[in-house]
C-alpha cells in the first residue's frame, strides 16, 4: 500500500506566480489573418549590424566558454564607465553584476530584499513581475495607485506614507512599463531621498533609461542619493539597442549588495552567455546613432498616438514621456479585459488589458507603438470605428 | 533622527548559498606561470564548427528577438523526439521547458519541490548546488554518503531507509560531479521505483548523460518509471558538444509539472537567448560523431589517470564510468583542503577539495580531466613526486 506522504504538493509560493493575462488573446490573434499587435513589449526595429557583427566576431573567435559568473571583465568595466559618467559617480566592475536579462536581476533583487513579513511599495500599474515576486517571496506588496488623468505620475505624499517600520523595500520603473511615465526629477528625488535616509532599498528598473523621449536625461535613481546600499538599479540592452533575444541585463549596487547578490546569482543561472556579453559591450562602445534614431522613431510614433488618441472619447489619455506605451483609461467601471477580447475578436487590433498590471487599473489598456506606423494607423482606424460603433 | 526599521537584513535564506570554496586557490593560481587546472568543470574542446556556424547564421537571418518563453519551438521538438527514441517514451514539446543552463532547471525544481519543513535527499559527494539550494527553499538536505572505496555507487538499502513521510524529493546525478560515478542500473532502478511510488520527486542532473565512458547506454531516470510526475529531469548542450558558454539546458517533466515550472522560469528569466537555442537545435540534428570522438578523448584519459593514480599510494581511488571527474580519498581525517592548497603552493597543480562536495568527503580531492594528456602527464608527475616527499 501506498504512504500517505506530508508533502504532497509543491511549494505554495508558486501559487503567487500567476500565468500570463493575455495568453487567450494571443491564442485568438494567431488565428486572425488581419491581427495588428500593438501589445508589443520588445523593440521592433532589427538590432543594428555592428552589434550583430560582434556576437559573430566572438563566436568565429571560439568565444563559447564560460565568462566570470559576474560577467565579461570587458562589459563589467565598460558599463561602470557608462554609468559612472552619466550619473556622475565613481562605479567599479565590482558595483556591476551582469544577469540573463533585466529579469533575472529583478528576480534577484526582489526576492532578495523582500524579507518575507516585509511590505514593498508599489506603484500601480506596475511590470508583471513586481507584485507576485514580492508575495513569492512572502513579502506583502502595498499598491500605491496612479491614473491615466494624472499622467500616472505617483503622489509623493501618498508614497511616504506608505513607509513605515515594516517596509523594505520600494520597487520603482521609470521610464514605465506600462504607462510610458517618466516621474518628475522633483518627485523622484523626494521618493529616493526619502526611502534611502529611512534605509528602504530602491529596486529601480530601468530597462527603458535610454527611451526618453522629451529630451529628458538621466531618469534612473542614482543621481538622487550617494547610498548605494540602499539602490539596486537595474537595464539591460534589450530595449536600448533592439537586442532582447540576446538576454543580456545587468544590476548596479553597492560593491557588498553585488556580492550578496553575485553568490544568489551563481545558483539560479550562474552565468550568462558568453557570444551576447561580447554583443552588448560592442553595443556600448560603438557609434550611440543607433539608440537617437530609435528614439526618433519612438518620439514621431508616441506624438501621432496621442494625437489619434483624441479621436476616441471614451479613452482619458496622456502624453507620456518614455518607453514605447500610452495606457488610457476607460470611464471607471469598465471591464477592459472584456473590450479588449472584444475588440481583439471584431477587429483584429490586440492591445493588454490593464487588469494584467493591477487591479486599480483593470479599467485601462496598454497600447504599444512598437510598430510601424503604418500599422498603428491602420489600428487606430479601425479602433476608432469600433468605438464609434458602440 | 532615522527610524529604526524591522527589516534591516536582506532575506536570511540567502544565508543558505555559500560562496565558492575553491575562490581562493584560483586566485593563487592565477598568480602562478606554472599552474595546471585539473580542476576544470567545462569540456577543454573547441565546441564543433557546424554548431558555431548554426549560431552565426541565425544572427545573421536577424533571428535576435524574443524566442517563445518556454524554448524555441524547432528545439522543443526536436529535443522531445530526441529523448522520446533514447529512452523509448513519449515525448513531446509540452513535456520540455528550456532554461538558461542546467543551471536555472536545477533551481527552478529544487525551490519548487522542495517544500519547506519537508526532507530532500542528496547523494555525497554532491554538486555544490544542490544542498544549498535545498536549505534555501526551507528544506532539510538528508545526505547519504558514498565512498571512494565502493566506487561512490550508493547503497540502495540506505537510500530507502532515508525516504520517509516527510522526503518530497530525492536528487540524482548519474553520471555525476564530482565523482564521475555512473549508478548501476540495478541501483537506479530500485531507487527511482520506490521514489516514484512513494511520491517523492525524483530530481535527476543528466548534464552528463552524453558522457559515459565505457558504453553504458541510457543513465538516465525516464527508463525507470512511466511516471512523469514525479520524475525531472534536467540536462543541458555543454557538456555534450562542448558550448558551455552558450548556455543552454533544459527539463523534462510531465505536462502538468512542466506549465508549473514554466510560469516560474517566466519569473526567473524569462526566456533563453535567440541564437544559442538555433546553435543547440543544430547540434542535435548534426553528425554526432564528434560527442563520440570527446567521449573517445575522455575514456583514453580517464584510462591513463586511473593508472597513474596507482603510483600515488595516498590515494583510495576507483574506476569512474562517466562525465571527466575522479575523486580520491585521502586516508580517513585528512584535511583536503589544506593538502590541496599546499599541492598548489608547493607545485602548481591545482584541485578541488572535497569539502566543497560535502562534509563527508573533506578527505577527498576532485580531479577533473577535461584537460590535454600533456598537460594531465605533467601534473601527475608532479603530484606523484610531491606525495612521495610528504
Amino acid at each position: 500500500m501506498k504512504e500517505a506522504i506530508f508533502p504532497a504538493q509543491w511549494n505554495q509560493a508558486l501559487a503567487s506566480l500567476p500565468p500570463s493575462g493575455i495568453r487567450n488573446m494571443l491564442k485568438l490573434a494567431s488565428t486572425m489573418d488581419n491581427a495588428i499587435h500593438l501589445s508589443i513589449g520588445q523593440p521592433d526595429f532589427p538590432t543594428p549590424h555592428f552589434i550583430i557583427e560582434a556576437s559573430i566576431r566572438a563566436l568565429n573567435d571560439g568565444k563559447t566558454r564560460y565568462t566570470v559568473d559576474s560577467g565579461l571583465p570587458e562589459l563589467l568595466e565598460v558599463l561602470a564607465k557608462f554609468y559612472g559618467d552619466w550619473y556622475g559617480r565613481n562605479l567599479g566592475p565590482e558595483n556591476l553584476l551582469v544577469t540573463c536579462g533585466a529579469s533575472e536581476a529583478l528576480f534577484l533583487a526582489i526576492t532578495a530584499v523582500a524579507v518575507p513579513g516585509s511590505e514593498v511599495v508599489v506603484l500601480e500599474p506596475s511590470f508583471i513581475n513586481y507584485q507576485p515576486l514580492v508575495e513569492f517571496a512572502g513579502a506583502r506588496a502595498v499598491p500605491i495607485v496612479t491614473t491615466a488623468s494624472g499622467g500616472y505620475q505617483p503622489d509623493v505624499e501618498e508614497v511616504i506614507a506608505a513607509f513605515g517600520s515594516a517596509t523594505s523595500a520600494i520597487i520603482l520603473n521609470s521610464p514605465g512599463n506600462p504607462t510610458g511615465v517618466v516621474i518628475e526629477p522633483e518627485r523622484m528625488k523626494a521618493i529616493v531621498s526619502e526611502a534611502v535616509n529611512r534605509g528602504i532599498t530602491v529596486i529601480s528598473d530601468e530597462v527603458y533609461d535610454r527611451i526618453t523621449l522629451d529630451g529628458q536625461d538621466r531618469p534612473g535613481v542614482m543621481i538622487w542619493t550617494d547610498d548605494l546600499d540602499h539602490i539596486i538599479s537595474i537595464s539591460s540592452v534589450s530595449k536600448t539597442y533592439s537586442m532582447p533575444g540576446y538576454r543580456v541585463g545587468w544590476l548596479i549596487s553597492s560593491r557588498e549588495n553585488v556580492e550578496k547578490l553575485r553568490r544568489y546569482h551563481i545558483y539560479s543561472s550562474t552565468v550568462n552567455n558568453t557570444s551576447a556579453q561580447w554583443a552588448a559591450l560592442a553595443a556600448f562602445q560603438g557609434d550611440q546613432n543607433c539608440v537617437a534614431e530609435m528614439v526618433g522613431q519612438y518620439t514621431r510614433r508616441r506624438n501621432r498616438v496621442v494625437e489619434l488618441l483624441k479621436h476616441i472619447p471614451d479613452f482619458q489619455s496622456y502624453r507620456p514621456d518614455g518607453a514605447f506605451y500610452v495606457m488610457p483609461s476607460l470611464p471607471a467601471g469598465s471591464n477592459a479585459s472584456a473590450i479588449a477580447e472584444q475588440l481583439l475578436h471584431d477587429t483584429g487590433v490586440c492591445v493588454v488589458p490593464g487588469a494584467t498590471f493591477g487591479q486599480s487599473c483593470a479599467n485601462a489598456v496598454r497600447i504599444s507603438f512598437a510598430n510601424s506606423m503604418e500599422n498603428i494607423e491602420t489600428a487606430f482606424e479601425r479602433m476608432t470605428d469600433w468605438f464609434a460603433q458602440r
